[in-house]
């Protein structure tokens, strides 16, 4: 028997993660990283967790009980609060919980796409977004949202497949730490009417602005049209594992019942419901300090950016440009053409013990050769200043 | 727009569990419910939870960062030995950590299912099975163990469609409460090596033998016949839902490395890992007393399903035939061919207050109207015998 033979087609498409794999590899002292997009574990809420787990147990055995697949309802209906605050009214009905947001991801890529449809995605874009959708077979285009192509473009280039989203992070994304100004949100949208698709809005980041102004998710500008989330065409995906807990794994999605309804079966036949006592903790957690902690985590990586951005205007070399990210937790550099990303990776770790990720693996074409992206979140700011004066050295050489 | 014409072909499979929704409509006090087949949640530990909990939160915060996809390993590690006592040679290389035995049958759906794919299940079968597979768009032909159904008659059957393995959860299964004795375990391997498939074994309820004698899993027999894993067609899915935890969400794969290291990638793309702390505090409970806490649940099931056979002998008019189940949480009713098992719950929840599941939806053909499914895991002995007597009066009415 050879056991491969018995593989859907799809398993022709997974890979390894690069930079999980790589991630693997990290944990030898006296290496910089700044590869993984991992939260800072000394931000964690760890007393607060503390309290919240005592707390969820000593109430009784239903935190260890099987629990609904839409998700803890006072969660839920803590969620409605936070993301009216963020300009999208809704209602605990329009919400599910997913086990982190790249679960909302697989679940959306199971809803939308049968082989060969075409989702479109940034070029680059969340690696993870590519590998969950992926399972499902269909086409990458590429969503050029700066080179204002036009929805009759998009619709040639589907050929017979059919176009089911637009996918995007709009704040601070990763890997690139750019944000969508608010016309090019509108543009968007005015696109997916042309083509009458949905729009995934992957809101991982979305708390953690550092300076600029706020702009309106994606959502809420649809909702300013319609008036109704029962008649938005996006789904919002947001998640806590940048702010309270990625171990947890607690997200959320956000859409018309129509869309919610759908997902709930979709995570009753895939995993029944989220963990009981994961839900109810965050919950409890979420209302004590959410939205004081929040500015802790944000006043943190603020200075890690800032130092990381100091030390590359003082480092690099001419011809290396970089993003100048408003909030998140990436830099995105780009260098000189000749210059190949996994090549300066081998390079710095052998000689000056600096990882980061080479940007090729966030573009469906396997083009981005020449990119690199930095992480601040998980480093202090004079580790921040030596990794990145080792960066220069690495290719002043 | 019309948002269902952008959903995938697969949606339209999609339908609610009948048992999940109607678990929604039993809070009402003065029902008797023998529908969910959930354990009782006055046996989990909490305490030893709770102490779990506070210690894996106390040594630091890495209970609450991301981990791999492989699973936590001194779990993993536990679970090498608890295999090893059921008969099954591995190493932790051979276990995937999933959330819940649900999310292995979804994740070998998706590795092994391209649509119009065949999959043999018993009719018969574990609802969630057939729900997790679906999404796969899949066939479903009949596992007739008892009919001695030969390879090409299989083959000939499937059409042009692949056939790729067969599911069956061969100890006390969900729905009927059988078990498959040892020489039709030996004829299914022979059957999976003439048809060249896989076997996915479902072990949800393997812990739970009230009496007669432990029969080696599908897997441990194929060990004895190739000796080692790395050789095996079979695929065993584990679960702490029934022993430890429900609520935790935490289950396992057991599988040569080959389909293991394919299932990680599976889930790195779908929910990048299980949450940590959950992982750590199974853990550490499974070591402190799984073996100990797994005979005070043997024990109180055992007395319930007693009271359940004792009664209905006395309760059941003529006509009716039932399973006598050695382990697990099930008791199957056979009603004379006139009754219908959806009508018998209308007037059983009207007149007694009764409540359990009808048999249909359990046949992937809409088969077996005149059966029902009675758990008796999570109602004392004296409920069950009033529950039961109960059903006596509905059915000779």
């Amino acid at each position: 028997m050879s056991t491969p033979d018995l593989f859907a087609t799809r398993a022709s498409r997974m890979k390894a993660s690069e930079i999980r794999e790589l991630l693997k590899l990290l944990d030898q002292p006296g290496i910089i990283s700044f590869a993984g997009g991992i939260p800072d574990p000394a931000l964690f809420p760890a007393d607060a967790f503390a309290n919240a787990f005592q707390s969820c147990l000593g109430d009784g055995p239903h935190a260890l009980q099987y629990s609904v697949s839409e998700g803890y309802l006072p969660l839920r209906e803590w969620l409605v609060g936070h993301m009216q605050q963020i300009g999208i009214e809704c209602s605990a009905e329009n919400i599910l919980i997913t086990s982190g947001s790249q679960q909302a991801l697989d679940y959306l890529g199971k809803l939308y796409l049968s082989p060969g449809d075409t989702a479109l995605v940034g070029w680059p874009t969340y690696l993870g977004a590519i590998n969950a959708f992926d399972a499902y077979e269909p086409c990458f285009d590429r969503l050029d949202l700066k080179a204002n192509r036009r929805a009759a473009e998009y619709a040639a280039a589907s050929g017979d497949g059919k176009i089911k989203f637009a996918y995007l992070s709009p704040d601070f994304a990763n890997p690139t730490g750019e944000t969508v100004d608010r016309a090019t949100r509108e543009s968007l949208l005015d696109l997916a009417e042309d083509l009458n698709i949905a729009v995934i809005e992957d809101g991982a980041y979305q708390a953690l602005r550092y300076d600029g102004e706020d702009i309106p998710p994606i959502l809420a500008l649809e909702l300013a049209r319609k008036g109704t989330i029962e008649a938005c065409r996006t789904v919002y995906c947001g998640s806590f594992s940048k702010t309270l807990s990625p171990g947890l794994r607690v997200g959320w999605v956000v859409a018309s019942r129509e869309v919610i309804s759908q997902l709930v079966l979709v995570k009753q036949a895939a995993d029944l419901h989220s963990p009981t006592i994961n839900q109810m903790s965050i919950n409890e957690v979420a209302r004590a300090c959410f939205d004081t902690h929040i500015l802790r985590v944000r006043a943190t990586y603020r200075r890690r950016r800032d130092a990381m951005l100091d030390t590359l205007r003082q480092e690099m070399p001419e011809g290396v440009q970089w993003t100048k990210p408003e909030g998140g937790m990436f830099v995105w550099l780009t260098l000189p053409q000749a210059h190949d990303g996994a090549d300066l990776l081998s390079r710095s770790l052998e000689t000056v013990q600096l990882a980061f990720v080479p940007g090729r693996a966030f573009f469906p074409d396997g083009s981005g050769r020449n990119t690199i992206r930095l992480s601040f979140s998980n480093s202090d700011e004079a580790t921040i200043r030596e990794g990145i004066k080792r960066l220069g050295q690495v290719l002043r050489h």
